[in-house]
């Protein structure tokens, strides 16, 4: 019998979760993955912190808790988030989640029917787009520039599907190009927003990891008709093993999340809740913030510093303010052969087409990932990468 | 703008979840939470776990996992099903879980689509209620006697309802009414799921606190054709904090419904998998389980002792064989009356209502839970209701 539901029977596992298995084989360099860099965890801290937390209020730590997360948590985000000027919420518009991917689920089961689109940069990340798959959304792509997603494209798109639950956007550093959408961008993607009547859903995992230029102020800060949801986490900041991650919204989009959230994982963990409250209300938060964007910061430039000395110059790469990804465009040719070729001497990295609407499409991209290898495995993988590039081009 | 999705825009935050907040309030006995007994959790065990594996494995503990769940922890699952005879999984046929309560919601995601039907004891567990009425299904909720479900209600109901997803049961002590599906009734009932050519998902949450009585095989060591679909968890046999529950069924279901995890929460928190692999394969779980249901046996029979001394005769009590709670039941009146009157003089229960499909249905019975409240709340909490009940009957 074909017992699937309409809405997950299409639905595959990502690429690169799958990559994950297979990039476990220690042999290979993987620059495919979107890991943080292992040894920026602050693991003496969190045992610290996690021993205090076990022996001073246990049972609070282990039992059940409110499906809206730990109040301190919430609270400290708040501040912060009025703080940095992003957002003033009141006591419903956040809560914590299990990481900024359930925001994604949550949010599509939330305002999103069946067949509804969702209009997101192509391309974009695909952890988001097999959230919205799984509810059997239309994903719509719109192309991108080097200030963002193409404006022009957008309003036609938003013209051409009136059924439209949400615009999805990676404003920072995004995830697959690296690329960074300009402040003007930000505010004529709102204005659109308001003339078309719907919702954005920004995803801003990486904003904290700015390791070059000036800050950009989310969308989130410059809506003043609560038309944007804002994603965020600790997965970058802290450690992704953990799951917390957390969503702001008007309150009664948050208010169904929230209800939505319960019915499915009750509570986000609440020890992990707890360690992330102490870890950024206790320690220099801001200090281990600075020493992210200076270790990526290096990681960043070792691996376009050795892509412009190796890869023949055709291929060209974007230069990332921030984040965690180079994103790489062969003039020509087929880019399979390139994939394949890498990963037979060991070095995985991701087709570009992966991260589009529609994943049969062409594409020339490729993803580069510089936070997990070593610097090591950066400068041995890129040349590898470069002697397969060079039989090619 | 109404912004909500036709799955999501009736669904409100469960009764029992909000009773929580309001059971915060210390001077409050509460006979309403589900909580397991916090002096069961093993505190210094976990503590120790803990600083162990953060100290030897804190990478590991910290970093993205993949989304089947921890290997070492599906492996002693399988192994201790495989023991138990309840059933011999293969790799893709066991998941970890943020809870069970992800279970539900991953089997209605995966397999039911909206408006399709969801059939289910009456009354049943309101959190799985919820689950299924998030995406819409329609709700049909079957009596149950003293062995269970009617199995001759759940055949015409099976028959009135040909587009239907799942039979949702919870065999061992059911939430709310504290009953045990006989033995001849899980094969009775199984038979109707073959000839009607429909899943079961079988929630077993309090399976392992049986305090009297003889075990009796779950619904899926009976199934021997792929139609059970069986939802566990440590909640209670360890910590609810945690969120670590599991899934087991046909590989087809749980390979889509690891792709609907994987949308969502990504992978369940890793330092949470290992911590209860330890403690199940490092500890000696079964003495473990032992102590909890030597309290829980305790505690219900205090409650019970207490509710037949000084209630009144005409209010009866269902006498469980393990779980969480004793279902009581009026012989005439208005539940709503009595509990608000109950509330008023600080003890709080369950209205019976609250675990009907349709809410607004009458009902004469209450829940009572026995495991959250301590011996003297239990003596002090039933004198409470018993005066109140001595006001109407």
């Amino acid at each position: 019998m074909n017992i699937f539901s309409d809405r997950i029977k299409n639905l595959q596992p990502s690429i690169i979760r799958e990559m994950f298995k297979f990039a476990a084989d220690p042999s290979v360099i993987s620059f495919s993955a979107g890991n943080p860099a292992p040894e920026s965890f602050p693991k003496e801290k969190i045992a610290k912190i996690s021993a205090d937390i076990l022996s001073q209020e246990p049972v609070a730590a282990l039992q059940y808790s409110i499906s809206e997360g730990y109040p301190k948590l919430r609270e400290w985000l708040k501040a912060d988030m009025q703080k940095k000027e992003i957002f003033n919420p009141n006591g419903d518009e956040l809560i914590i989640t299990a990481g900024a991917q359930q925001v994604m689920e949550l949010t599509t089961k939330t305002i999103c029917n069946e067949t509804d689109a969702i209009i997101c940069e192509a391309p974009t990340f695909i952890g988001s787009l097999n959230s919205f798959r799984s509810y059997n959304a239309k994903l719509v792509g719109v192309p991108m520039d080097d200030a963002g997603i193409n404006p022009e494209l957008l309003d036609r798109a938003l013209t051409l599907n009136p059924r439209c639950a949400f615009i999805y956007l990676i404003p920072n550093f995004q995830n697959p190009t690296g690329k960074t959408m300009s402040l003007e961008r930000r505010k004529e993607v709102l204005e659109l927003a308001y003339k078309h009547n719907v919702m954005i859903l920004e995803d801003d995992p990486y904003g904290e990891l700015r390791f070059d230029g000036a800050d950009i102020p989310p969308i989130k800060a410059l809506d003043k008709k609560g038309h944007v949801i804002y994603a965020g986490t600790f997965s970058k900041t802290m450690a992704p093993g953990l799951r917390v991650g957390y969503m702001v919204g008007p309150a009664d989009i948050v208010n169904k999340a929230v209800a939505a959230l319960q019915t499915s994982t009750v509570h986000t963990n609440i020890w992990a809740q707890m360690l992330v409250w102490r870890f950024v209300s206790q320690t220099d938060f801001g200090a281990h913030i600075e020493s992210l964007r200076e270790l990526y910061k290096r990681k960043c430039s070792l691996m376009l510093n050795s892509l412009k000395f190796s890869m023949p110059m055709s291929i060209t790469f974007t230069e990332p303010q921030g984040g965690l990804f180079i994103w790489g465009s062969l003039p020509h040719g087929e880019l399979d052969t390139f994939c394949r070729a890498a990963i037979e001497r060991k070095v995985a990295i991701v087709p570009g087409n992966a991260f589009l609407v529609n994943e049969s499409e062409r594409s020339l991209d490729f993803r580069l990932n510089f936070s997990t290898p070593s610097e090591e495995q950066i400068e041995k993988g890129v040349e590898i990468l470069s002697s397969v590039a060079k039989l090619f081009y």
